[in-house]
């Protein structure tokens, strides 16, 4: 049976859209990509966008689809309602909420942490972790890196609790519209082995206090010939990650970290986690969103078990 | 003599003009203020804007000028190159840089700190800091806050050790252009009473390393229902200027502190540190500076005894 299409399975994010058809067993029979995220859907309309790419990769007219991320924010297709923490993840599957659309169409909740003192929401980073979950890890520290990145404790299955950093984002901003644009090169991609981001990771963990006043020296350090200009986007990016790990360990600990990540990105926060000492159990981002997506529809239409 | 113009002495930074017409013990004869700063004056000009200035003031045509700030950068109206720490701010005055043009008219260098682990420079803070020693204050712990906040370790009217926080830049572009511009009203004033700006110094003094992870909660806490949304600005506000207050602690201890700052800010930093339990001398900025300006001047034409 693995030939036949079971579902469409939607990472629909703020700026992306990725559709994968797959089969009951979660092989990839058809996959499309665009920057039709959900602030290009809001204008084009999400219907459009879902069937144009369903069409384009020749979907059953009757294919069932599942969909997690921005896609099911207040300003998405519809609101899913976030789920509160402690989360089970398989909960969240089964509260998917179902669209007025002409194929069967459910839209999974992100979660919700409703603590006065450390409110914080997800969406998307939930259907991971269930995909997490599905390969039989359902405890532990997870590191979701990204431009809001996401620190979760899993308990039993379920999110216990979990934190945002800005990392990401705080790079991109002071790197495009700070002093520190001038010491940037902003096409320029950072290394994984560049012993500058290493350097400055282990700095920023080691002594976080004194961490955010490094960040000025991006700009001093080249200009009084005292640093390579070039060293700047390793340097900035160095620091931020290590204050964003020095975070998550005042909040988490420093135990074994499970990186959910794809790409570049999850080079870089291995070799960075790597630098400090924490053990680390690399998991593709791609792999655990379709494991996620997968798992929901087995939850929504039956396992055919 | 109080009715004679001794001096034109000029605060020029990146986007500001400032000029006053000071007789020799100090007072003001005639000010002017415009945004023809370094990057304006660039291309009108820097003689044309001085010039223009003071003949709407009425100076005299041989009157000396002397001038602060980044007019003496590489890219101002000419460099006047960094002293190096320990910089001695006599020194500094000493070692102003001679214009060519149709009045006797100076400019004062920068104080670079070529420390390979704590490169950093500055330019007008050296004398506001010459106008702070003028006043009596030759040690001690200063903070000078602004967009790029300077905290100075002063010894024997010597700067011994400086450090940079990008504070108030990183505040505005979070506040322009990451996803915290949807928490924040950008017109807004934070007040320096407001409980929320209090509270969010001491969470990020109390606990620097969870400081960075409360960040994305300006934005979650409201859309979550459990902040107040106009308090956005405030929390940003506290949790940056505690980030600072942390890192200079971290730098230089926590003795009493100078404060050398002007209107808002200064109110804001006040309020700061107060709630921190620093004991604060509040020194006001503009004043210092054309303490500073005199004392270069007399130290550059002689003071006439």
């Amino acid at each position: 049976m693995g030939g036949e299409p079971f579902v469409a399975a939607v990472d629909w994010g703020t700026s992306s859209f990725r559709l994968w058809l797959l089969s009951r067993d979660g092989a990839v029979l058809g996959e499309a990509r665009s920057d039709e995220g959900m602030m290009k859907a809001m204008e084009t309309g999400f219907a459009a966008v879902l069937e144009r790419h369903l069409a384009e990769l020749g979907a059953p007219e009757g294919l069932p689809a599942v969909a997690c991320g921005m896609v099911g924010a207040r300003q998405g297709w519809k609101e899913a309602a976030y789920i509160d923490t402690p989360a089970s993840l398989d909960d969240a599957a089964a509260r998917a909420v179902k669209v007025e659309h002409s194929r069967d169409m459910r839209i999974l909740p992100g979660v919700a942490q409703r603590d006065p003192h450390w409110p914080d929401v997800m969406r998307g980073e939930e259907t991971q972790l269930l995909g997490v979950i599905a390969s039989g890890m359902r405890a532990g520290l997870v590191c979701m890196p990204g431009t809001h990145s996401k620190w979760v404790a899993l308990e039993d299955g379920a999110v216990a609790r979990f934190a945002t950093f800005m990392t990401g984002e705080t790079y991109a901003v002071l790197a495009s519209h700070s002093i520190l644009r001038l010491a940037i090169d902003e096409g320029q991609q950072v290394a994984a082995d560049d012993p500058v981001f290493v350097r400055a990771v282990r700095e920023a963990v080691d002594e976080p206090n004194l961490a955010i006043g490094r960040l000025f020296s991006i700009r001093s350090g080249p200009l009084l010939g005292l640093r390579d200009g070039a060293e700047g986007g390793a340097r900035l990016s160095g620091l931020l990650i290590g204050l964003e790990i020095a975070g998550a360990r005042a909040r988490f600990g420093s135990g074994d970290t499970a990186l959910v990540a794809s790409g570049r990105l999850g080079t870089l926060y291995a070799a960075a986690l790597d630098a400090v000492g924490a053990r680390v159990q690399a998991i593709d981002a791609d792999k655990a969103v379709r494991a996620g997506l997968l798992r929901a529809a087995n939850t929504i239409w039956g396992d055919g078990t």
